[in-house]
């Protein structure tokens, strides 16, 4: 493996994270991921390990040709090539699910990682799917995390031949996903629709316009960090246009929503609400012991901060790397050793109080 | 009135909470106190406003004596000369007491305080007594604060006629004070202690060697920022020396202890209670909304901090001081209007994060 996998696992960083995007006062973070089959082997709950080996060397000489090395730049690896930390910290960075690395019916050997150079791109080899084909977008930019993962179908397919029937189109591991085999999904900060308890009700409505909704980092408590993802439920039937279209409508009505709670906490309780967000700067920035829920809500305290302009010299993006970096993966990595979990809360805070040390707050 | 009172009120700072001075670090302040009668007229509580205006005519002739005024260039004002708030302003620097305020018997224009330029001295007349001369020391001084008072006394007393029996000592209107009508007292902070529980049972054991124990700022909640006050029990019996020195050795027992327990919280919980003073001190630097129990227990905290010495560049007095100019009474003068209780935390946020704005912890 190369050093540049190794270094883009270690850096908590990524592109995705960037605030020089549409729309990231509301909006974290777009996905395009496409399910593909090859035509020629079982799905991957059924690979022998020989017929898997076979799938990702035939995605290895898929991704060396030149229309598709000279376009993205990719790097394949192994799950096996990397330290467990190092296979949840991708997790930690989304670039591969949570079920890819505990699924047992394929070897780490037999399960692959393609990353572009610039993270936007990336493959997972015998997940659910023979390819999970993902681009990943700062901000709400759908519609161009969409066209990279069909730029990239559309080169792959010249050498790969995925399944496709003319009836129902891609053919998937799963029934949910044939079709177009697309999931479109953006990432929503909403705090103030959350403080103001609407959250429920318009997650509801948004649900029952047909997109799936999920809250992010962590499991059990849905909405850590108040994020929450947006994502197609339906990959039958309409077209890719037709899914990029309708969820960037919805979301934008989201969008909108979040914007007018937060004027209304303006408004209604500007005292309260800038005494949580002022708060939970001065914990992070001083806390000797930060929780990892306890980090989650306080990093999106601030972030609701720095959308309402109360907290300036913030970066959002420094917001979104902390929330990753303090994930109890990256501090073992970091740290270089395991911790115990009172350790990891004494790390997490020294972690972010040096993160936070040279920002000034103009109050 | 002379401009120099009206400042002493309005100004939170008064010299007994100087830092420079024995055992800072635990103890804040050394008071002592004598009561004393004057043998020609009934004790307050009996005293027809003719003969309680007497009272402070005597006191005002008294106090212009050269040898009393070139001592401590005193200036007197009568309670009715001052606002409500105003009054209530001069209990919270402790120089005079709540029931001096509160009582009925005497009206406002005979209720005179007498106060030394230096703030050490001062003399309530038609207290509970004709006279209560009180001097205030910053740290551990019962010695001195009761010198001071004792050189006030025998000036005084040349002047004026103490009721004073050959059997007893001094006569006092409540029986608790005759004798040397003398109460010295030392205002503790014991934060370590109350952290690690051994507050009660140290106190109690201090209750039965004989000296009272009570919690200082707010009625009810006995320990609001952990601060405890401890007295003499008796006056009648043992001498000024004994008195003093019983005190000073109880405390200096009790200042042990406190240190012990810090020592212990350094080595057995150092993440724990660092985590918890520099949040106090986050909080208190970003907070825009603060409650009155709040502001104490936090300043609390941060003094157990300076105390550590993890927190440097804060200096003591600057926590003591906030904690009587955060009272209400303080902010009512402060922003010059009623305020109700929500404008009240806002207006104590602003006026503790101004104080600590240009304060940098080296963390």
């Amino acid at each position: 493996m190369a050093m540049g996998l190794k270094e883009t696992v270690s850096n908590a960083y990524s592109p995705w994270m960037d605030d020089d995007a549409p729309e990231t006062d509301v909006v974290i973070s777009s996905r395009a991921r496409l399910a593909r089959s090859l035509a020629a082997f079982p799905f991957p709950q059924r690979l022998s390990p020989e017929k898997a080996e076979q799938v990702v060397h035939a995605v290895a000489l898929a991704i060396r040709e030149p229309a598709f090395s000279s376009r993205f730049d990719p790097e394949l690896v192994r799950l096996a090539e990397l330290a467990p930390v190092e296979r949840w910290m991708l997790v930690e960075k989304h670039l591969i699910s949570p079920g890819f690395v505990t699924a047992q019916h394929i070897g780490d050997q037999q399960k692959g990682l393609v990353l572009s150079a610039d993270e936007q791109l990336s493959i997972m080899v015998n997940e659910e799917d023979h390819l999970r084909i993902q681009a990943l977008f700062p901000g709400l930019q759908p519609a161009a995390a969409v066209r990279l993962a069909d730029e990239a179908d559309t080169i792959l397919e010249k050498t790969l031949d995925f399944a496709f029937s003319e009836r129902i189109g891609y053919v998937t591991a799963c029934p949910t996903n044939v079709g177009t085999g697309l999931r479109v999904s953006v990432m929503l900060h909403l705090p103030a629709l959350v403080l103001l308890e609407r959250v429920k009700e318009i997650l509801t409505t948004v649900t029952k316009l047909g997109l799936t909704v999920r809250g992010l980092f962590g499991e059990g408590t849905e909405s850590a960090g108040h994020l929450f993802q947006l994502s197609n439920q339906v990959t039958l039937g309409p077209s890719e246009a037709d899914i990029v279209s309708k969820l960037e409508t919805i979301t934008r009505q989201v969008i909108d929503q979040e914007r007018t709670a937060r004027n209304q906490l303006r408004t209604q309780m500007p005292a309260v609400v800038r005494d949580r967000i002022s708060r939970a700067f001065g914990i992070l920035r001083h806390a000797y012991v930060l929780g990892s829920d306890e980090v989650m809500r306080l990093l999106s305290d601030v972030r609701l901060g720095v959308g309402m302009g109360f907290l300036k010299g913030i970066r959002p993006r420094l917001l979104t790397e902390l929330m990753v970096q303090t994930r109890a993966t990256y501090l073992v990595k970091t740290s270089g050793r395991q911790l115990s979990p009172p350790e990891r809360g004494v790390f997490r805070a020294a972690l972010v109080r040096q993160a936070f040390k040279d920002i000034v707050i103009d109050d």
